[in-house]
């Protein structure tokens, strides 16, 4: 694995094999140093066109536990605010010694350009409406969790389908794994076409939370309204969020509840619900550093030098006749 | 060497020092580990009053391959918003414990202002239109690594020579390395007088390309257009820009096209040449690191007592069963 | 000790407990290699809602030479913009894996609430008008260096104190260590009501300089003005500046000069004085680092298995005594 720009890279083969990894650095987080040496030596660049502290710290993190060096280069502060070009931007970045560029933009395909002009290995962390592959890996992650597969499991994904790059990516992902996705929401919200896309549609919450082992909730975003998407955020509560009435019937049959976040209580998910046991969310955040790992391992770390290492830092130093 | 505020500072055994110096951090930068622990337990802060998120970078690489701690301390979000002064500012952060501040200002001379209040070591990372001094450095090395030497050869800086610290530190540093410079620019963008300035002068480009073994094309800010200094960019394209025809000249002669970037791209030089072999600019990001490396080690680590230890970071390593 | 919110959470035990400790941690300071491992594998992150960049490093450095790994979640930049509430938010940096949060809000009591929530320690770097524990250590370490102890000693708070949280901590701290406070300022810049503080108040700052030991200004904001609670800065100066005449009586009794910083010289303090050898400012801020060591290594490093490792970075730990 060379980049990780869509969940269609990676198959079932593939996103198995990061998930089994998962376990490994889940075993790791969970010590009293919870590092490796793994990725010493190397640099994993946040490359964010577009603000997620979230999402920033949780591959950092990742990337730290490994064992590697980190920086952020944010577009606001950035050449790019002088005329350069993105080519420029990543060429100057790379030509500095970076081993990974984990990149998010607000237009899809921006990683695959990326990716076609860069010797680095790029990592896709979200781009526009189109996808977000590590969400997907981590919440594959968290279904195996509480579920223990994936395997012939019903799963609802509820809300805005049409903006967003995380129902894309799940819907592979969770199909991919042998899961069953009924999409639910209004006309409005879901994609002009659904031709090609495996899944079922519903406008009725309440049926689909009958049948469900999973309810993904997407994250509304209040512009929908100012586009008169939906009328108004308590209609759109009615009908689509998980009210308490709605949740009741969830936890009796113990449908686990996701969310990407951030979520915004009291719309898509009522205020008083989003701490019950069924309620995955922590999880899903928790479970987001060990994939990272994973993924950053795979591409970065894979035969690496890093593991024939005996102590490490014990490189010779530069030699004394260099300093004359 | 106590700072680095210009390349006066060096003179021609210093640049010769730091650019050997260099050749051993570029031989730590190819290792799979591109690491030593030359400057453990010294801390490097990036003091920039003016944004420059490529410079910081670079210098941020440096410090850390020398096992550095680095710091960011972005006038934006600080205390100089509150009123306080920047001799204040300065004896705080020193008074955490800092080894060396890497400093940018849009004034000129405010590095050296910071040296002589400071017990830290003082960078100069660009101030005003004054100096750049490891952008000559590097600069002087990726002209050594493509020609050998500097030593007769015939350099053109082209452009914006006024408002540049980059063509006055590159003036500086090649002539005292025996390279003979040309200055090609319209009288606007020359300074008021050029006295005690070892250069030549020539408004026709096409006839100086035809002469010297290097191009150096300095940034064309858009500020220039609206202050009246060129006509439109198209002209100054016409007239100082590196055109297609040219680039084919350049290449046919072999000589080296350099940029201390960010470029822009259809003014200073033709977009579809900018990736042609004889194009320096990525060599000169890549050289910016064990240039800065070199720059940081002869200041902060000659003598240290980091020389002496052993093996470091002993972790065990993940084990070889997860990653099946 | 789980979190740090108030300094009444400390008592006079506490304080003495951080004041022997910091002693420790001053001398590894002064190594060559300023480190130690005892807090290898955490993770501090600074969840800063109000802007410091000086506070921020501080305890990023003292996180650092401790072994920490430190990360930075800034409000302007994250979800909190998207809608989130604080404590999803925090409870999302929580699931990545952090050990402290290092807050700052301009809201007093928000650091208590987090404390609520998160299973992770809490270290208050400043809430609204309320608190600022570790400042009001670093000033009580300061002092003991300068004066031996606190015991009986005499100290004037001078200026804004109402809007303070550095007064409010001051003022419990020095009194739990047996000190005797007198604040001065106007009554327009005195809480509404006294009740309970065991203070005596001046408006007399030239009578208050010929008896005490201390001299604490508190920094003159700007807002005050506009919000008519002085009638001009000019008049405030002349009322209650340390102006040059006033620090020549204060040098000549050996009188210690303090301020929280950032100073607004030529306000609460005359340009001229403010380098004086009985000015401590800057030992206020160099003591900082060691005495937010001692913090952070009494909350998230007793009895930690980073003590067990055998040689870690192989310098010597702090010796055991120092803990007690």
């Amino acid at each position: 694995m060379r980049h990780l720009l869509s969940v269609d890279d990676l198959g079932a083969d593939g996103i198995d094999e990061v998930l089994r990894l998962t376990d490994s650095f889940v075993e790791v987080s969970a010590r009293a140093i919870p590092k490796v040496p793994a990725l010493r030596g190397k640099t994993v660049v946040s490359l964010f066109f577009e603000d997620s502290t979230r999402t920033r710290l949780s591959f950092d993190t990742a990337a730290r536990r490994l064992g590697a060096d980190t920086m952020t280069f944010s577009a606001g502060s950035s050449s790019l605010k002088k005329g350069e070009s993105i080519r420029d931007t990543v060429q100057t970045i790379e030509a500095m010694g970076v081993d990974a560029l984990v990149v998010r933009h607000a237009s899809s395909g921006v990683p695959d350009q990326i990716a076609r002009w860069s010797s680095a290995a790029v990592i896709n962390a979200g781009d526009g409406w189109h996808q977000h592959p590590t969400q997907a890996l981590l919440d594959c992650y968290t279904i195996r969790q509480r579920l223990g597969s994936l395997e012939g499991r019903r799963i609802a994904i509820v809300g805005d389908v049409k903006h967003s790059r995380v129902a894309r990516s799940d819907v592979t992902a969770f199909t991919l794994l042998g899961a069953d996705v009924t999409l639910v929401a209004p006309p409005t919200l879901l994609p002009p076409s659904l031709e090609g896309w495996p899944v079922r549609v519903s406008h009725d919450l309440d049926a689909v939370i009958d049948e469900v082992d999973v309810v993904y909730l997407l994250r509304m975003q209040r512009e929908r309204m100012s586009e008169a998407l939906v009328p108004s955020l308590r209609e759109y509560t009615a009908w689509y969020g998980l009210t308490p009435v709605r949740a009741d019937v969830a936890e009796a049959r113990g449908v686990v509840i996701m969310h990407p976040g951030p979520m915004n209580r009291g719309v898509e998910i009522a205020a008083e619900v989003a701490d019950r046991p069924n309620v995955a969310v922590i999880d899903q955040v928790r479970n987001g550093v060990p994939v990272r790992m994973a993924v950053l391992f795979l591409i970065l770390g894979a035969g690496s030098e890093a593991f024939s290492a005996g102590p490490v830092e014990s490189e010779p130093l530069v030699a004394a006749g260099g300093q004359a």
